[in-house]
């Protein structure tokens, strides 16, 4: 799984080539969003990447970003323009990222795809294969023929799983947060068969306030969130089918519980697992450190050496560390991420990367 | 196992017999605002009053109060009835607080008092005596002569100030919050003439959240203000009238300039103020004693001990401290009170026992 | 201007016509930490309660409470006095608040039950009946056979579990905070038989940082909490002994998940528990309004409206709602408290009130 | 004074130099506190230095940094060795940074000079001119007649006022966080001689609390900061010194006022201008643009519309801003940085990039 990436030219290399060659062009619908914001933030830092084309949804009218992001003021200008097709072209935009409603981009993506575009799509819309769990989204679409053809041959994008299938994807359904927290914890134990199923999986999982969107609501009112707590979608979140259909684990085996975290942004999910058979820390320190060896972005703090969101807010990372109780059948995992890094642009950048051959890291430390 | 609880004589007999007398009934318009709920809570535990009719806005609804807070859920229901005169002479109100917008307050007012009613009203309709300081709230009458007459009668519901008047007082107008704390801070040096006019006053103050309103904008959003901070309405806000006229400053004395705390609630107004002649700490510590002496909500802390906003939060108290320079002419006064209490409805309350001849203190402690 | 607040009676008499008696002389030892602190507040404003007598530990020196509280400022004076016996006796103390290190508690407690006096003591040291459970405290007794005698006599102060026990008791050993709200979650469905306990249950709290003490740590520093979020003493925190006891349930059958929430105070425990057999959300909300019917401090929200840490705040509530998975199996109950009201503090006080035959929300509405 | 920088080769040029030839060697003494923590962070991505030989000081003992701040964790060991001069000089470090408290800065400095190093001293030791000013810090010395002399021949590292300086200095003071974001707000006013010194200037400042340090006391407790503000240091502050030295304003002219901020970084300083006569908002706007031409980390949002803390938050920017009121004579200049950036590290390194000749933003974009 990791020698591909180590085929690929080192960063030096790279940069060196990139002065020499044509950066990639790529644009951005939906830059206003946090995730979208902070994917531009990314790509403006990108060695091999231009300047995204900045393309904004219907009634938002042209404008600049800096004027939503002051914090994004600078020398370089940050024009936000009316979604069209024509200007893409004309840039010769390659790779579209959508950070949009899934309305839009169940829209959106099979246009761009049939134009030629790749796209990294940051919403929930092709995320899921089978159509059960896809009807949380309630997606109706024009052409269910290409639908389905694109729900199949799109690739869930998380690159510790798929990074193979990535690399040659035309569309990559970049995964939701929360998922990709879970996902990341579980899946060693998975894998390994070491999940006893009929206790059930606990997930129960604290996220910061970006992760509910720029969009004001009495929810996200400072007032309502500030030394507050909150437990909100138990047993109806979204992202629960993304996490069943990763894991294998079934509906009645996986419980999922949100809780809106009263910080700006970070996830910590506390996993708690009853282990087929009992289990020495080190074993399962082994089977974490073996699963993600070569993984740029995973960090195994072992046993006794919890993560904390502090840890890797505004970086790529994955945190994971685990206790194993007396006994050794019970065991607790926590996962921490940035919800806006590898929750959301920064796993995007991270896919982008892979899918152009640039260096996996590259734009992200 | 809850038989012992009823043995004891209940709050509302005791409240009964305290008094002897018909408790007060009030009604509050605009319950589901941050203030007016806070004034609910108060007015609930008033042990002469009795809980007051919840009147909702056009638009609200027919409601209860707790589906808005739920905090609020008890036995007792909090129904939120819509706006009716007819209701409010049914249950034989005698005072209307209005915690409404001031366009409303200025309609609403006039015809409240008409019907024999007196008015405690929280909004900037009937604060300021100089038509020109008026101009801020772009206020229109639909019966301009009647409306004057009340502008002249209004009483500023500041108790340390006007106590007299307010106690018989049809209408009085509840003071604005960055008002309360700044005006507290400087009278005592205003009245001694001590204030060096020539240099300016300048009032840096810093408020937290509540003082924005409950209404959901990119302002008050959580991402936008957790771990920030910000000035905003420099030289434009709309209590610099209040504290203009309180004060007896003219414009180009007095700068007051306000900040955006990222906290729930609270006020800490740092007044900068250059004295006419040298002073020592204690000729200024017995100017605040005095001023303030038997005044029930004010507190003040001296010289080198200044107050901080958690000191009175959940209080009615403006609590104030100083620094005085070496040389004697640079004050600094510090003056801090929680915006929904002294600066919003605890001041309300404060009113209302002083126009119904209660106990100042009944309902705040 | 103040002489008509004088002619109102005066808070004083007013409660002495209330009651007829003489009030309740307590004393406080620990109250320069939150939880001492909190208590010492509340003692302040019950009605039949003379202001407490406030004993300091060595090393605090004399001192008034308010100089580590200056929120507390007030005309009443709060002097601090070195801890002395003789004191107590000459106040005729009749009630020991012990908010002290489990040592001293355990050290104190039968010297001032010897002495007649009754305790209500906030540290763990009294909690566990069972030996191995109390391990985990390191206790050492210099009277191992006078210890033993008040293991088995003290009365765990749950007044929802034991409000008749507690009536008469000497020694009542306040619960902890995260032990409150998960045993107030917990116990309907326990005593009703209805936990699977095959599948484990899994209670993951959250407490704010109150919980963790007034002594200034790394783990306290404001740098290191804000915008964080972390688990510890996973699998290891001392509350699990007291949540064993009083549910029934045996170690391999108990998840216990401690978490820092960045917020001062407030406590959310989410209790994820699979069911016996099948249930409909109206069993279970009629099972947990049967259950603490007449109590007045339990809110139950019923099914889908779960309570949030904002709700209790500051006050001796503890508050329930819950989901019920489809299919009517999982079963997820949310609990929240005030770590320092009915975690600590509050529940102090409530413990007094029924001790001493007083109205049990008296000093708590 | 941009000339000089333009003259330094660019950004392309000096990266493909430096993979050619030997990179820096720098030193750290005081990783563990916040500021030194924040300068390693900086000189690991920085692409012409190596990671730093990081000292520890008297009693830390020999660690990794890491174990002090797990979010450093990586492929990167961060060994902790005790100070010695040995290492320093094995390890051909020529630039070293002291991080250190006043005391051990003023004893250390003057011995690394001697020994040919070049020095970065994040402490207030070296900032100051006048013994006056400097007594605040109650420094003694062992040499004093080689104080005096590193007295008079250290920079006040502040790039935009003393480039050139900079550039040759074998000693920088780097300045004090409140003091960078006060100068560098006031300079261009006072070089163009606007102030109206009679009235005085008024800067009132507010700062998150990793400003107060890593040692955590009761001034820094989650409980004590969280949902409080507060002034602090009235009058008193030691950073007063470095602005009246840079402004050239003196004692009486000055107000500088520091407030704790509930947040972990940042600073905003509100200051308080009374120009000698009106002006325009078109000329002051027009002042700092010239002021700050060609200037990578200032960034000037003209009139109405003022920075917040968060734009500038883990960045090396000094945001400006600010209102002028009608009549043109009084202004509001805003000035924010991130204390551990601007305010600390990221200066520093800046500074370095300047002694050393890369390219001014090297390692802060």
């Amino acid at each position: 799984m990791t020698a591909q990436k180590r085929s690929v030219p080192d960063l030096a290399r790279q940069g060196a080539a990139g002065m020499n060659t044509r950066k990639l062009s790529t644009a951005v619908l939906g830059a206003t969003g946090y995730a979208g914001c902070e994917l531009v933030r990314l790509l403006l830092r990108h060695p091999q990447v231009k300047p995204p084309l900045l393309l904004s949804r219907e009634g938002e009218g042209s404008a600049r970003l800096d004027e939503f992001y002051p914090a994004l003021s600078s020398a370089v200008p940050l024009p936000l323009e009316p979604f069209s097709w024509k200007k893409i072209k004309a840039q010769r935009v390659r790779l579209l990222f959508l950070a949009t409603p899934h309305d839009l981009s169940r829209e959106l993506a099979p246009e761009a795809l049939d134009r030629g575009l790749r796209v990294v799509d940051l919403s929930g819309a092709w995320r899921l294969k089978d159509s059960g769990n896809r009807a949380v989204y309630a997606l109706t679409d024009r052409d269910p023929t290409k639908a389905a053809r694109w729900d199949s041959a799109s690739v869930y994008g998380l690159p510790e799983l798929y990074r193979r299938d990535i690399k040659g994807a035309q569309l990559v359904a970049n995964p939701g947060c929360y998922a990709t927290s879970v996902i990341l914890g579980l899946m060693p134990l998975a894998r390994a068969g070491l999940i006893d199923r009929s206790a059930g999986v606990v997930c129960d999982c604290k996220s910061g306030v970006s992760g509910a969107g720029k969009n004001p609501t009495s929810k996200t009112h400072f007032v309502e969130v500030a030394g507050n707590f909150s437990a909100y979608s138990v047993f109806g979140h979204r992202h629960t089918g993304e996490i069943l259909e990763q894991t294998g684990l079934v509906h009645d085996e996986l419980v999922f519980t949100p809780h809106l975290l009263p910080i700006p942004r970070g996830i910590l999910s506390t996993l708690h697992i009853r282990l087929q058979k009992p289990a020495t820390a080190r074993q399962i320190d082994r089977l974490y450190r073996e699963a993600y060896a070569g993984e740029s972005f995973m960090r195994c703090f072992g046993s006794g050496a919890l993560p904390q969101i502090q840890y890797s807010l505004y970086t790529n990372h994955c945190d994971l560390g685990f206790e194993l109780a007396p006994g050794g059948r019970r065991l607790i995992v926590v996962s921490c991420i940035d919800n806006l890094m590898k929750g959301a642009a920064g796993q995007a950048l991270q896919n982008m990367n892979i899918m152009f051959g640039f260096n996996e890291e590259a734009g992200l430390r």
